[in-house]
């Protein structure tokens, strides 16, 4: 039996990862792991495709507050999150990292559950866990390192060109939402952020230019654009918001489309691409959200065509 | 001109993201990087030899003091600190990812010249910073993942036999001997770490086992020999330690064994190896330490072969 409430500065971190690593068993095992986790380092047979490679932190009391997610949830968010910018480049994970900042009367039940959660959701997307790293720190923070292959051609953020059409997938505002409402001091679940893999290989031959919503619709429009030296124009009410945005009219669609976190696919398609998209398969709605102009302005129109101002794109850490 | 005290909050993560990657340069175009920094992740050309992955956390405050070095130098220390992990496996650097942890009042030039100072000693071994991200929290951090390749096989913890000698490249305890000076009010520079990747690659054909040696050198073996199911016997008088370590006599030689942070590669050579080993090219001194035995206890003995007791094999985060 485990004491309930163990925490990491009682059996040190090398005893916690070797029985962590024990209990992890197959996860580093998988296809192209030559060496897993435990060793200096990890070892990758090579691949005929080229890799793909991002990083990600996330922390508690700045990227989420302890008590929104399980450490489960937690972990398996974090994974999410870092795999969202692989869908971004049409790649598919392969193996994962995981550096861990751990204050030192955190939990090792908390901890393991963390990493297990986060090993779970990598194994069920093809990536295994190869390495990591563990020290002590102020605040609980993760940052993951994902790998992926690609498929076939990478999409970048600067290929968008005026005239391609604007496209964002699922439901834009779950994550904003949720914030608000626990913040007010009401109930609500942080979401878990979808995973847009099979749509960011499906769109790789089809989108122009293509990034993960996590700053912000409006910001990350601005990414592109800033990327791909062009402009556009959204429609306020044309954003798939999920309901309870939706709701509460104007200022709903302005949350959903300012608060960051959403992490589905925004990309742009050329007009010739159009009927090679709607037989691509998915796996999700795709919304059109507006057209991508000369210029390099970022324009937010309601219905009739007039300009909606709002006061913030979307997220920065330290502005 | 720069103001001299502007902080990455009056600028935000964007701009002074621009603004780095266009002083940056020419970093993410070296060879084998298709897609560098500034996209959703990093695209690497495919290579025939398997790829090596590591990744390592750098804290202030945890793993260094500010003012302990520039901050163009603790950003050296980081890509140092962490291609040791590559050396020990036997692997050459490719690419490197460096997400960062900042204070919301950080001053951006020091946050700028931690970049570069990654960047340039990445590029003068072989990585290309090809990504990254940047998050507020309470303390400096950086987590750097580096990718390598590797060029004949990789050399794990788990092979060392009863019989194979221990040796050790460089010299131990400069760093345990600078944080013990500057803790008790001395002026010392912290030392960088030594680059061992020449040793790395030319030791993978010919080493059982081999690790860096960051927790502490007794730590370390113990490490290699729970890896290798063996035991191990070194002599303390051996050990080569820095002068200031040797006129401190055994206390000194038990620092320099306990005290960590020497990035030097610990390894085992089976004796059929040792002709093979007196040829290799290395390009730093190595010493024989002792030898592998049978059993599972690493102990540590006198010129006189009696048992040294230390109270601290090396360092846990936790404990």
């Amino acid at each position: 039996m485990t004491p309930p409430r163990r925490r990491i500065a009682d059996i040190g971190e090398h005893r916690w990862l070797r029985g962590l690593l024990a209990g992890l068993g197959s996860v580093g095992r998988m296809a192209g792991v030559s060496i897993g986790p435990g060793d200096d380092a990890a070892v990758l047979a090579p691949e005929r495709r080229p890799w793909v490679v991002t990083t990600d932190a996330q922390r508690a009391g700045v990227h989420f507050r302890v008590g929104w997610l399980s450490w489960g949830g937690l972990g398996r968010r974090a994974f999410r999150v870092a795999v969202s910018d692989l869908a971004a480049m049409g790649a598919a994970p392969r193996a994962a990292l995981l550096a861990l900042e751990v204050p030192r009367r955190f939990e090792v039940r908390s901890l393991s559950a963390f990493v297990r959660g986060f090993a779970a959701e990598g194994r069920r997307h093809g990536a295994a866990l190869v390495g990591g790293d563990v020290s002590a720190g102020p605040c609980f923070g993760a940052t993951a390192t994902l790998l992926g292959v690609l498929r076939g051609r990478a999409v970048t953020r600067g290929g968008a060109r005026p005239g391609d059409a604007v496209f964002v997938t699922g439901r834009l505002g779950a994550a904003a939402w949720a914030v608000r409402e626990r913040r007010a001091g009401r109930r609500a679940r942080l979401p878990l952020p979808p995973v847009r893999l099979e749509a960011g290989v499906a769109l790789a031959p089809v989108a122009s230019a293509m990034l993960d919503v996590s700053d912000g619709l409006l910001q990350d429009v601005t990414h592109l654009c800033r990327a791909s030296g062009v402009g556009a124009v959204l429609e306020l009410d044309r954003l798939p918001v999920i309901p309870a945005c939706r709701r509460l009219g104007r200022s709903g669609r302005l949350l959903a489309a300012t608060g960051g976190e959403d992490y589905e696919l925004l990309f742009t398609v050329p007009r010739a691409g159009l009927p090679r998209l709607a037989r691509a398969r998915l796996g999700c709605a795709i919304t059109r959200i507006g057209t991508i102009v000369p210029g390099r302005r970022v324009e937010l129109v309601d219905a009739e065509g007039r300009l909606v101002r709002c006061r913030r794109a979307g997220f920065d850490h330290f502005t």
